[in-house]
């Protein structure tokens, strides 16, 4: 019963018309990346989406994965048949080096196409998805001889990976981490240990899984100093690069979760399991992070796909329902009522997601093009200044896409009134989904603190000033703009109070730090208003230019600008509220004790 | 693995201190309501709620209902036996009067004890609520016959009651119903057609079941004006009160939900089952309308009941739970790691819940008073006075304290990290049952609906004038205490957006009936922030009140006013966004066609 439509539309116009990527083709993998073909690449991914993952996503919750005495795992019925024909078409190595069977293409574009797939079947997608965040610490800290043995088969889909950090007494604290490796003294290393919470742990889709592992070898240091990482084949591979041995690692129980019931989300035993050093010993912090900030955009990346899907239905229901009439007099008096699409509250609900998927899709195309440039720009002043916006906006985009994303699906999920409640409409499963998101990569409360707590300061401010310029730029550029006034005044006044409350902690946090914690989340969600604000910001300048320039999207172009106001009236307003409470300080958090609670 | 416990210091700091209730002890039923009586009723509940509701509500989420091909069903293991203790207390009958074998005790001990009962086993719970909903309709539009007919045994719990309003193609606009009622010629009716979503429409723990049912009678107007109320039972009651035939009433199916599995959500058929016709023809509505105001009082208590329980096990976990260190150095150095407790933005979640279930708790007894007072008084002035101020809070208390009820489950979750996530952990079950509270008995968007289009304009604004004026002569009486000013500054802060929005509405809605609709949800939670305001702001005065008289309640009376100060500095500034978006009008919503969504 629910409907899937890619944006690619939508796409299209950031990546073109806003952002402007052709003027990147002197990076590598862009010269290839003209209009026409993102547009066939875009438009392929849509139809591998709408077509293959988005008929079983639904079927995929019900029926989700089950775990044999054994330890293998079975997944729902036509995920195999789903990911085998991702794979075929190339889509994990999209943005991977030629060199190891990848595409070479753009990061942005990987982005683009991983918001559909996200958005047709989030549970399939993370089967992929994980084994893109362990090609990409492979790539960066693995030795030649890693890289040639796992990256191809991992690129092709053959095999697959996995994050393993977390214990049951450890998640964001690292530190205090258990898992032990134990050397054999051949240069490999028997780690044993109980992981939890592991995406993708074990399933029936690939002939091999690349375990990355988190472990502290005997007798290193306490606390995150001492944890290294690790590579734990499922099975063993031989010389000759064919499988061997079952490595003793398994799967000990399925959890039992709220939603994502597609994905296996196991628990996973280590006894001895053979385990192969990857980066420095004791660095292992380092090179989890690479994984660990890609798949922390790829998280955000879903909060805007449940959005957008869960959005797209409510649009669907909201012209189909018929009840009611409108309160300016009847719209379709042919009909017993109007269809629900008339009343303003639904509208306000609509507009409200609408405003946000398009501006947070800008947003994190924005991000991911600061990634390739940071990653693939020959001026090294020119990397710098990407990476520090790309550091910056990553905890934003993951905190702020994913509890908005989560808070669409909700309001997504009441149009349909009492039927948003049952199962068969899909839209419990968008809630059930999403919800995860907020939680895993870094809970989003931990987002708000790497925001504050390190990217705020690092290097003297110098990313956070960069962002402060650049969109005080624009808005000083487009001053004297008529037709911009409407969106450069509440983008200004917005960053006003961003700039206010950041200001705010430099004067107040630092003797007290208790007031960055309790202004975190909504410095946060601040910070992501005016992100968004800036988009907007930016879609309307260019929808302007084109419709000025006479380009034919007409409609879609003035619905770009009546989204913008919306934005810039009902939403951008939130600013003052989040400075209020930021100034508001943390005395009347901290003054209970423990048992009054 | 949850916890729950009873508050009930909290409800008799506001039954006794704050809303004074040995005040009302003229009214009929509340002579016995002495203190210590409170007390004993609110703790029998408590040790019911805690001891035999509690244990079986995680095991009823997973266990769900089951119906037979026979149209039977069966509910989850040992809540027929948990149902039989609450009856057996005489529950169900708290309020209602002792000729039907009640014990006439006020409604607002009714609500006060509801929480607890609810927040133990919400699934449960609702199948006397049910109940207790059809109990009100019979007294109020029953005749003698059926009064006594039906009545002691549902007070009893013996049989048990529901209502019967939406169809599939009809939920909010009951204009649109299809159910038939053709006389029989005896005063009795033959009804058929297929009702959904009702909840305890069919199960295993009563003898009979007590349907009210909205049907239309043959040749009856169409639209709202043409719809009946109808008693169908299940079994057809014979002259001495024993049970005949089984009426032609059937459980279709169970609808598949995110939640509140423990609850029977029925497609009901019926085929010609015999009805009796309650109160007058085609009056269906208004004699619907006493068993929905009363249910949503009940659907508010249940957003209430929710953010308590998943609040006290949040707080449960942040305080067992190591991980990380404090901001301002270790408080728990002994440990590898502190309790989360001490981190600010745990601390920012657990407050924000805090400040709104003892507000919450306390504005919804405050408008269980009003309804006694409507209901009970002598005195006309009274009861209107009461009445009106019952009729505008309900639409409040319903949207606001479950639109926040869930938000706050999700927040609670949050603090678990990924554990939230995992069903054993309970936090899962809290946020996918919370959720159909913001659907059920008018979804959210209609609740402020009724509010702005409705009950703002009723009596020339009576009410609202009244409880302006109630809220603004506190703000006055105080105004030379110097302890009260922060509460009462930023409360009079709040009320004056409050009345500057709904003037705006007065001048601007009445032309452009869209601007009514486009704010309505925003001026449903501005109201419900100045409520809960004003809540905070008088248990501030009782609480120094009595700290100042000696009250032995140190800890818990100091705790009220740090977080009453919490409340007023950083939730009740919300207000002025809510006023910024009304004002921002409908243009933006209304302005793209139906295809640019």
């Amino acid at each position: 019963m629910p409907v899937f439509k890619a944006p690619v539309a939508d796409t299209l116009f950031i990546l073109n018309d806003v952002l402007g990527i052709e003027r990147y083709n002197n990076l590598p993998g862009f010269a290839d990346a003209t209009p026409e073909m993102i547009d066939a690449i875009a438009s392929e991914a849509a139809k591998l989406s709408e077509e293959v993952l988005f008929p079983v996503n639904y079927s995929g919750d019900q029926e989700g994965c089950v775990r044999a005495d054994d330890g293998t795992v079975k997944t729902p019925k036509g995920f195999k048949q789903a990911y085998d024909a991702y794979c075929e078409g190339g889509w994990i190595g999209l943005a991977v080096p030629e060199e190891f069977g990848g595409q070479g293409l753009p990061y942005t574009l990987h982005a683009a196409v991983g918001e559909y797939t996200s958005a047709a079947n989030m549970s399939l997608m993370m089967y992929p998805g994980l084994t893109q965040g362990a090609i990409a610490a492979i790539l960066v800290h693995g030795n030649d001889e890693q890289k040639q043995t796992y990256l191809p088969k991992m690129v092709e889909g053959k095999w697959s990976g996995t994050m393993n950090l977390t214990e049951p007494h450890c998640g964001t604290d690292l530190g205090l981490l258990r898992t032990k490796a134990v050397p054999n003294g051949d240069g490999t290393y028997k780690i044993s240990g109980q992981k939890i919470f592991i995406s993708a742990g074990e399933h029936d889709m690939t002939d091999n899984i690349v375990h990355l592992v988190l472990a502290r070898i005997e007798g290193a240091p306490a606390g995150t100093k001492g944890i290294s990482l690790f590579i734990v084949p499922k099975y063993i591979v031989k010389e000759d690069g064919s499988l061997g041995e079952r490595n003793k690692v398994v799967c000990g129980a399925i959890e039992h979760k709220m939603g994502i019931h597609g994905n296996a989300t196991c628990v996973m035993n280590y006894d001895e399991a053979t385990g192969y050093l990857i980066g420095a010993e004791n660095k292992g912090l380092n090179a989890m992070f690479v994984m660990m900030n890609e798949a922390r955009l790829g998280v955000g990346l879903q909060g805007l796909a449940i959005s957008e899907i869960a959005y797209q239905n409510a649009v669907a229901y909201a012209k189909d329902r018929i009840q009611g009439r409108s309160l300016s007099g009847p719209k379709a008096p042919e009909k017993a009522a109007d269809p629900i699409i008339v009343h303003p509250d639904i509208r306000r609900t609509l507009m409200t997601i609408k405003s946000f998927n398009e501006a947070g899709r800008a947003f994190m195309l924005w991000t991911a093009l600061k990634s390739d440039i940071a990653h693939r720009s020959s001026d090294a002043k020119e990397r710098q200044d990407a990476d520090d916006l790309l550091g910056l906006a990553t905890p934003i985009l993951k905190g702020v896409l994913t509890d908005k994303g989560f808070d669409h699906a909700v309001m997504a999920q009441q149009v349909y009134g009492g039927h948003g409640y049952i199962e068969e409409w899909g839209m419990s499963q968008y809630v059930r989904d999403a919800r995860i998101a907020m939680i895993y990569e870094g809970a989003n409360g931990i987002q708000a603190l790497d925001l504050v707590g390190r990217k705020l300061a690092l290097n003297g401010g110098r990313a956070v000033m960069a962002a402060f310029k650049e969109i005080g730029d624009f808005c000083e550029e487009n001053r004297s703009n008529e037709a911009m006034a409407p969106y450069t005044k509440a983008l200004k006044k917005g960053l006003n109070d961003l700039q206010a409350s950041t200001m705010w902690f430099m004067q107040n946090a630092m003797a007290k730090p208790d007031n960055a914690g309790a202004g975190s989340t909504d410095y946060m969600h601040l910070f992501g208003l005016v992100m968004l604000g800036y988009m907007w910001a930016k879609m309307a300048k260019s929808a302007q230019d084109l419709l000025a320039a006479g380009d034919e999207r007409t409609d879609f172009l003035n619905a770009k600008l009546v989204t913008a106001r919306f934005y810039m009236d009902k939403i951008m307003p939130e600013t003052a509220l989040r400075k209020v409470r930021i100034e508001a300080g943390s005395d009347t958090l901290m003054e209970l004790a423990a048992e009054a609670f």
